[in-house]
């Protein structure tokens, strides 16, 4: 399967797109979010839309319609909102394009357009959701007005494999053991970050340290730190900042020269010192989330490891109900 | 002022908006949320984005232009990233409303239209940023398309001056202090919500808590709950579950009975329960979040007794440089 093709699918259904929702639940909905704010920052004709698919579902937008492309993810394949999510869209006469790991699943339907994406280290961005999600927003673009960056967002993502694999040695080497160490030190933490990575900065929070580790947390967004959050900042206070490299990285470096004479615990994973200088700065922003991502998995796991908690284990999820 | 006439104005300056931009720092940005959320669901026509002041300014939405209401608050005044987008907004031709506390600042400005709200206790919720972004949404809606729940609106942020006063004095008698007793218990805490109200879900963890209290805490959406946060959950973990009386209640619904029997620390301020029900369940759900902050600032105020930490005590915010 490729974006290609499925936008020309839509389009061929639609005529012209004019909305999309991007609609999934948790770490799903992260891997939504860039893409998001892409069509947000680029489109003239398109209004881009971010939902958990409950809310979806409650506060519906009025003009979900014949004109409106809803994406959406669920992983498992099974997750209840999400479907029902999908069935809305279905039933309001929006094309709909689910991804999912899992063929079979209810998600992998003839209902509407079904991408299985395969899950595991060392995939190629490309056939992932993160990646997938953006690609089909610059597909969308390039197929209805002009978008410029269109091969620097390609071509990025194509080098996103190589910048990652890189990374994930030097994470490991120069981040994970600290890391750790600063989680058996404190029994919370603030995660930072700005922009389309912002959505890293929820999912490293909510899925990688509350979900997979138990560890409480908190996510602020770093242009909003100093209108209100900065004022917790103390000594003994453990900062995380997700340090982008696109056009929003001015809101990082603030919270960063603030964080360094205001705290004696900041850990900074700088993605421009990571591999994103090769990036085109026009696509950077939309494309750190990739990077950021299995650097959180490096993270959790090195966490895991001296708590001895897998990062599989779960004592709610699919275990209780609810 | 008001708000009907300063839509005749951005009408007569603009003939047809079609992008409306919510754009704002910390607690001014809360209480512009709920109108986003009401033109997401209610219009067939206007898009509408909100942002922090600096992510509008560095990830500027390439529609922004000479169909867009760029919509504005700075409370002092003189928040240079709001006043920057402002200027912005200017620049690309688009219509711009500022509202700010303090006449004869620089947001008070003749370059754009400017709206003085007083602030203080016992105002009336129209003249307050919450009431009046929704009535500039209302008559927006109002002036382009049919908006049915017009009457049901207006009528309904009359009726919350009474709901809220009379709620305060419950939530004094009820809540307050069980809630400073438990902070003194608890170093962290998490806070829940959905739909409009997660602005005040967010609003109470970043400026009642983070800001005036120094208390740490973490605010999660109640959908996006079970995709992940709900692991941490246990026994000793002091939740605070804003349960809203709208469409999006089910949400909160489902969170409050997890937690339940999940954790033995868990607070519930329950919209329905003070005073919701006489508003009409179309507009509930925007106008929630006008009964939480005022139940916000109690909660703060009765923390801020017990620790003795006056709620206005800052330490940075514009005392030290940053």
């Amino acid at each position: 399967m490729d974006a290609k093709s499925v936008i020309q699918q839509v389009k061929e259904q639609k005529n012209e797109i004019r909305q999309v929702y991007w609609v999934a639940c948790g770490g799903s909905l992260v891997d939504l979010y860039p893409a998001h704010c892409m069509l947000m920052a680029e489109s003239t004709l398109v209004e881009s839309g971010i939902y958990t698919s409950r809310e979806f579902i409650l506060a519906t937008p009025k003009k979900l319609g014949a004109h409106s492309l809803v994406i959406l993810c669920s992983h498992s394949g099974g997750t209840k909102e999400t479907l029902d999510a999908a069935e809305l869209g279905l039933s309001k006469n929006a094309a709909v394009v689910m991804m999912t790991n899992h063929p079979g699943s209810p998600a992998d339907s003839d209902q509407w357009i079904s991408w299985i994406y395969p899950w595991g280290d060392n995939l190629k961005t490309c056939e992932i959701p993160s990646g997938i999600s953006l690609s089909l927003a610059a597909e969308l673009l390039a197929a209805q007005e002009t978008f410029e960056a269109y091969g620097a967002l390609m071509e990025g993502i194509e080098k996103m494999d190589e910048i990652v694999a890189k990374a994930k040695v030097r994470v490991r080497r120069e981040l994970c053991d600290r890391f750790a160490q600063l989680c058996t030190k404190h029994p919370f933490l603030y995660i930072l970050g700005s922009g389309a990575s912002f959505s890293q900065t929820y999912g490293f929070a909510i899925c990688s340290l509350m979900e997979m580790q138990w560890q409480h947390c908190a996510y602020i967004h770093s242009g909003e730190y100093f209108h209100g959050p900065f004022e917790v900042t103390e000594n003994g206070v453990f900062y995380f900042l997700q340090k982008s490299s696109g056009k929003c990285r001015p809101m990082d470096e603030r919270a960063e020269d603030f964080l360094k004479t205001h705290t004696d615990c900041l850990m900074v994973l700088d993605a421009l010192d990571y591999g994103m200088d090769i990036i085109d700065p026009a696509v950077r922003d939309y494309l750190d989330p990739v990077l950021f991502y299995p650097m959180n998995c490096e993270l959790r796991s090195a966490r895991g490891k001296v708590f001895d908690h897998d990062v599989d284990y779960r004592r709610y999820m699919g275990k209780v109900a609810y």
